[in-house]
């Protein structure tokens, strides 16, 4: 056998999400059923972590094992040939056996993209949010120091619906940054790892202090209350990209 | 009777092009039935011109005229609520009587958006061609010019399948400029006046030029031709964006 690491992207718009699920199309599967189709055998992808429905990736990363000795560019063409154009796989490469997708990640970058016109963009309308009430951005950035750091993030994590065992709700957010682009903002992600649906929550509360409906003071409060139930309602998924993820060398 | 004169973007892939027809939703029939649900009647929405299936617009203009006196402002939102998120109407002005999208048109620019990294892209998949052979850019450029100016283009139009009588085939092209962007080329033009696919059938031509297909001596051949049959297959609509429609003050 013989194990590769596979970075990708996808347009998760009509996916639900990274994860097998009964009901609906998945990029999991949709992956596995292009194996099948090329190699005739059941080939488990293991993503970095799932992305929810409506979620889109510029640089997911899975891994795979086969017993075939394939050579990366022609598994690419091979596969991409066989997906919908929503989803690309942009470069595989052999990875030594102890390499593992989710567990061997140490870093993850996520951007979140707000756009900010008064009218909506049918361009942007897939991968963006469109935020239609007044907008403090100063206030927005004053926020973001507030969730860097070490932090037990248990207030901006949704449970996951799986029975996989919980995660450590201790997190390291490197840095956050807003960066102005056409039509409004984009925050960019940096850190130690992610809880489900974090990024998204901690862009919900922004929303809710950009929109003056919750004071800077509140955000330490709801750390500490440690309860999902408190915090505002997480920020639609059309907006978020994974971009990247690292491992040691 | 008040006319007023509209300015809208759509992300025209899910639509049959902008003109009314039995087989599939079109632009101008889901911007009248928008008006239809608000004021109950039959509004008539003419284009500055027709755009095909697929092709998409960021400027398209269109007028109208209803018997409502409605604030231009309060009509923009009241309509972009009734239509889908595909499409937007950015701005409504008042005009005058003697305004008409089509016949008072003096410019049109149009975009051409290429995609020319090895593996195509599930963001841009909807408003780019994705370019999957070599590429001669400094060839593509060097033909620009033999396309501008003022040429009987009846070699780079199809028959429209409209009754309509058939324009002038004499139009002028202003410019055509290649600009570099992330991924690929945009391919900017600036004219008169087109002609039915007149855009596409060019950027076809350019697309052969560039792969080395066709020679730049078998330009001003073409034009002399005057035979829509020799000239290469047009490029694929949803590279296309109408951007902008100029009349005079």
């Amino acid at each position: 056998m013989a194990k590769y690491k596979m970075t990708l992207s996808y347009d998760g718009t009509d996916f639900g999400g990274w994860q097998i699920q009964p009901k609906r199309a998945t990029i999991q599967e949709t992956l596995q059923q292009a194996f099948h189709t090329l190699l005739k055998k059941q080939v488990f992808v293991t993503g970095s972590g799932r992305t929810d429905a409506g979620v889109h990736a510029s640089g997911q990363v899975a891994h795979f094992s086969i017993e075939e000795a394939l050579e990366p560019n022609f598994l690419i063409a091979a596969l991409n040939g066989n997906l919908p154009h929503a989803i690309r796989i942009k470069s595989i490469e052999k990875a030594p056996e102890t390499f593992h997708a989710r567990y061997s990640a140490k870093k993850k970058i996520y951007h979140y993209h707000l756009h900010l016109d008064p009218v909506s963009c049918p361009f942007r309308r897939r991968f963006t949010h469109h935020v239609r009430y007044p907008f403090n951005q100063a206030l927005l950035e004053e926020a973001l120091p507030l969730f860097c750091g070490t932090h037990d993030f248990t207030a901006f994590a949704n449970e996951a619906n799986t029975g996989a065992a919980a995660n450590d709700p201790v997190k390291t957010l490197y840095s956050i940054e807003a960066i102005s682009q056409e039509g409004g903002l984009r925050l960019e992600f940096e850190g130690s790892g992610f809880l489900y649906k974090m990024v998204r929550n901690i862009v919900g509360t922004l929303l809710e202090v950009a929109r003056e409906k919750i004071s800077l003071d509140a955000i330490p409060e709801l750390f500490a209350k440690r309860d999902r139930r408190l915090t505002p309602p997480p920020a639609p998924a059309q907006g978020l990209f994974l971009m990247q993820v690292d491992y040691p060398e």
